[in-house]
């Protein structure tokens, strides 16, 4: 017998992967119950706050998980903060390859849809792009960038990430991640021999 | 008495402001009868196919709409690409503001949603992305810059626009936009350096 943990976990499991491919709106909590194999009150029980509850906990698990990639890969570079950029990207276009274009952010779609129309939720995914914005900027600084500087690159290498997910889960090709990566790690390379 | 074109063009343009903010798991044919003040009946009538017809059309009017905004701001910066990159950073960001922060890419958020959902709506979004980047290209080559690296610079300049748009909503400010912009036109020039 599955324990609750595992039952809630399976829930916020798939409903994650739910909504990472076709976003908030166009995911039914019935579809939940379906691919966790939970029984919908279980769903109540863990979740009373419904879907909203839901989302909310798969914004935040999505975005520590990210952000403990980030961490990871940073930590792999050791300091040479090119080559962290070089990998972010190219590990970025492996998983959107190899999950056959699928599985990209696990956050864009849903702010997309929440910016407008849901205030919690969109603070929740504001507070998510912000903790990643900080990280880099901290990664970048350590390698001797000035502050204001850190932040620019680090608001130009996520939305040239967000971006190039888009189109390449849309053109189910990785041409504008390769693309981006490239442009980003010169960026970077830039930012460092400025340092004077 | 409004014309039949003129409820047609209502059902569109309410069903692509709905879409654009909302998204289009999120968009009810009620919401869009309630909007556009059309009656149902005259709903399936335009648009037999749909909500589904209704979005290929709102995507592909929204596709349109942009690419002819870049053609204008394109020729008025008449041969100066790194002006013509500038200014459609800086247009972007203003639309963002002066909507309030609802308003940025018309296909985005549909795009993420259908990505890995429904292949006619992916199929669409790609034709329409393929279009801004071929008129993207068009211009930098036109610059002088050869059609590889022209390319590479469309795909890497759509990326980082796409993915400020999705921080600008997301953050209620327009910084990524700013910092995305000032990265591309850098790119641009250095391009145009290259030429050699």
């Amino acid at each position: 017998m599955a324990s609750t943990t595992g039952t809630r976990d399976r829930i916020l499991f798939a409903s994650a992967e739910l909504m990472r491919r076709g976003g908030y709106a166009g995911t039914g909590l019935k579809q939940v119950v379906t691919a966790s194999g939970a029984p919908f009150g279980s769903l109540y029980h863990f979740f009373p706050g419904g879907k909203e509850q839901l989302a909310e906990e798969v914004l935040r698990g999505g975005g520590s998980f990210f952000l403990a990639l980030f961490e990871h890969i940073a930590d792999e570079a050791d300091g040479d903060v090119v080559a962290m950029v070089e990998s972010f990207f190219a590990g970025a276009a492996e998983t959107v390859r190899v999950t056959d274009y699928q599985d990209a952010c696990p956050i864009a779609t849903v702010a997309l849809e929440v910016a407008s129309t849901n205030e919690t939720l969109r603070s929740t995914c504001a507070e998510v792009f912000t903790s990643w914005l900080d990280a880099a900027t901290r990664r970048f600084e350590e390698a001797g960038i000035p502050k204001d500087r850190a932040r620019l690159l680090s608001l130009t290498m996520l939305s040239a990430l967000e971006g190039a997910f888009v189109l390449a889960r849309t053109l189910r090709d990785t041409s504008a991640l390769d693309a981006a990566g490239a442009a980003m790690a010169h960026a970077t390379r830039r930012a460092l021999a400025d340092r004077g």
